[in-house]
């Protein structure tokens, strides 16, 4: 009778699931969201508004797909070559192995984002509608309740949702830290691994994120290769979500673990790993079409294929995409000359943020990929504690006005980090965030000066994911 | 070292999701549409290929769509009144509420297949990746693993995939028979109920298909309303999945379980069932769309909404196709001819396979919706078993060349019913079609003569859905 009790009883009769939050929408992550849309940013109607750059999105090179979309009109229009209308069949198009010529398509430019050192089977790609659906089916085709994966840290904060949710699998981190620039290392994986045991999980295998979201950097070859080590001595998979691959606009330039799986299976070392890793891919990120919902895996593994094809019933990509990307992948002068000009505007943008920030004394963790950037903020917190992170954290979404993530949302044990997007923008509003930025830090370092020059920024510039000649001596 | 020790140990390192077939797909019903795909009926190319009658697509009112996108190219040109393209905001459309013009066109068109007397309201629409996402993304919203949905039979085979797999739901049949025209009763649901208990599973709601999957029939007023007191009385869930709703083209017509609901409200009746039904759409069906993957889940309950949508981020509409269907759906003129049109043409091609069947002494269940009919072949099976309608089936998919569903795939308990599906080819494709059958069932008949005589065709006819004058007094 009494309202929570009705309340109590309508939740008892939903799932588990329904009811509780381990879909991760509560994080400091999708909160900033919501408070960007209620007082949105717009340089016209809304200049005091918040900057979403929380937002890994892509908006730097639509003008070439636009100028694309022009001259090939048949692509949108559903039209052959010749003007029949391929409507019809499209509608009724049922097959979950997807549009074989986009499926192709697809295959050839993963392979391109991949300087052709790898080649793609179109018939090992399972398509899903989007990188979210293809990490879960994954997870449900590898993962049983309760069983874990082991993702290094910092992650993005949708995997909570997408890997652990519906799957009812756990994530156990792998501690990385700034010591090595956020490098995974054999420790903390064997780390993680003993952590994983004492809470007697089943570790089903690892998953990394290449290039790294958050931290904006692709996975030297050499740290490739020890993750490969280890689920090789282990006998677990390895998911790797190269979401990310064709935003690597720097040196070392992105390897995928694919690359380095041949070599091993070249070198003839006794390991049928290639049947455990995995690869989610998506065109959100490097064709900036999250809209569309593309989104893949691609495995070795038949089972893991035939599975995931048969669960990718639920999250089919509309006929009428695959036809029209089926059309702007096939073009190779196009997607030569648009994954070369969009890393270009990517590495401009990322400079322009970089550069702004060092202005006003903000380091961030020297990156060579993504669309954004890994910011060290501590010298800015009142304590060096997560308290600190999240009262900075509402600082700079209430009253500097710029929605980033904090580290915490990410898993970072260290506080003081945060993730700023810079691609979903125009470079002028970029301007105006840095502005911000400056007027922030400003009145900052007049309240607690001591603190903002006490921050070893030197130190923190000279973090480096690029491996040292060491490193590369090593690779080989 | 042995070849199915090193099988055994990769499928160890699997989910068991992936490796048990609780998806369903070695059933009959998908079988013959790998043995259709091996030899598809083509009546230039391959004229004695099977004929596809176990795939419920409709094709009849493709034209239609054509003509209303030949006159509005802005549709699929993603471009504005007055020719703005808006293809960049689209490609980047990430709200997964939904492009909010689509919702509130498919709220209108839901609301205008059920004659206008159920509204919808656009904020209480899921979106989702066709209505098998819809459908499991229920399933995961009410039901822990080992709970239990109670469904009528004979079921849409699917549903073992769709609702059972990745959540570990359970289905528990609530028989339905011959008898009665295999409507639902009480004593059948009650029945059900115990035998869950019996299982000692916890009974989490009923789901129904209206109109039928597989009978093509809608559900009488009074059928509603003795489930919708079921669930009231159980306080469990209701979902009706109303995919099929636009197809309902005799009397008694169609009548969703939300008036039904509605009129309990209105009547007071003290119960706050409206909270527990829940609709499943989608516009593979009633618009022939199956390829653009368009369904959704509609629900009164806030939590269900809110998981439900939370959820569908693994299965999002492509926000090109949602576009596309603002603007088909948006069109008033358009839907009503559509929809009327639409049903006239259903209509006639049942009448078209009703009247075939009857040629060659085949009776069916008397029918008003759907793109399929129920049809009793047991007197042509050599044994009134499961085994006599598997040997019959192989027949009639190897030999007489047409792929039909046999009813033990639906988990109908009577052996010898078959689904026929009749709106996914031309009239002159189902004319040959029933020349092989007339062929098929006089060499049958000649064979064994006293069976098909045996057989009490009249009685078939007589079975009838639409209530008598007694029941419709029942149902005010």
């Amino acid at each position: 009778m009494v309202s929570h009790v009705v309340a109590d009883e309508k939740t008892l009769l939903l799932s588990k699931k329904a009811g509780c939050n381990s879909h991760g929408q509560d994080s400091s992550y999708f909160l900033g969201w919501q408070e960007y849309e209620k007082n949105p940013f717009d340089p016209v109607s809304n200049p005091s508004g918040i900057i979403q750059m929380g937002l890994a999105e892509n908006q730097l090179s639509f003008d070439m797909v636009e100028t694309w979309l022009e001259k090939n009109p048949d692509a949108l229009g559903l039209r052959r070559e010749g003007g029949a209308s391929v409507f019809r069949e499209l509608a009724l198009f049922q097959d979950y192995h997807g549009l074989p010529v986009f499926k192709n398509a697809l295959a050839r430019f993963m392979s391109e984002q991949r300087g052709h050192k790898v080649a793609f089977d179109p018939s090992n790609i399972v398509l899903t509608a989007g990188a979210t659906s293809a990490n879960e089916a994954l997870m449900f085709c590898l993962a049983d309740h309760g069983d874990a994966f082991l993702i290094p840290t910092p992650y993005y904060p949708g995997f909570d949702r997408d890997l652990k949710w519906r799957t009812g699998a756990e994530i156990v981190p792998v501690h990385c830290t700034s010591a090595n620039g956020f490098r995974v290392t054999r420790a903390a994986l064997d780390d993680a691994y003993r952590r994983a045991q004492k809470r007697r999980l089943r570790v089903k295998g690892v998953l990394i994120t290449n290039p790294s979201n958050p931290l904006g950097t692709t996975a030297p070859r050499a740290d490739l290769e020890t993750v490969v080590e280890f689920v090789a001595a282990k006998g677990i998979h390895l998911v790797s979500d190269e979401i990310y691959s064709g935003t690597a606009f720097g040196e070392p330039g992105f390897v995928s673990v694919l690359e380095v799986v041949a070599e091993r299976e070249g070198a003839a070392a006794a390991s049928d790993v290639s049947d455990r890793v995995h690869i989610v891919y998506s065109l959100s990120k490097d064709l900036g079409l999250p809209g569309f919902r593309v989104g893949a895996i691609y495995s070795s593994n038949a089972a893991v294929v035939s599975a995931a094809t048969k669960m990718s019933s639920f999250g089919l990509i509309s006929s009428q995409t695959q036809y029209l990307l089926a059309a702007l992948l096939g073009d190779k002068d196009f997607t030569r000359s648009y994954v070369a000009e969009n890393k270009r505007r990517i590495k401009e943008r990322h400079d322009q943020l970089v550069d702004g920030l060092r202005e006003v004394g903000i380091g961030c963790l020297e990156s060579n990929a993504g669309l954004f950037c890994w910011v060290d903020m501590s010298h800015l917190m009142r304590s060096r504690s997560f308290a600190g992170e999240m009262e900075l954290w509402k600082k700079v979404v209430f009253e500097v006005g710029l929605n980033i993530s904090p580290g915490s949302s990410c898993h970072c044990r260290e506080p003081g980090w945060f993730r700023v997007c810079f691609a979903n923008m125009s470079a002028k509003t970029l301007d105006v965030a840095m502005q911000r930025l400056r007027s922030f830090v400003e009145s900052t370092a007049s309240a607690v000066p001591a603190r903002s020059i006490s921050c070893p920024i030197a130190i923190k510039w000279a973090l480096r994911l690029a491996p040292s000649s060491a490193d590369r001596k090593a690779e080989r």
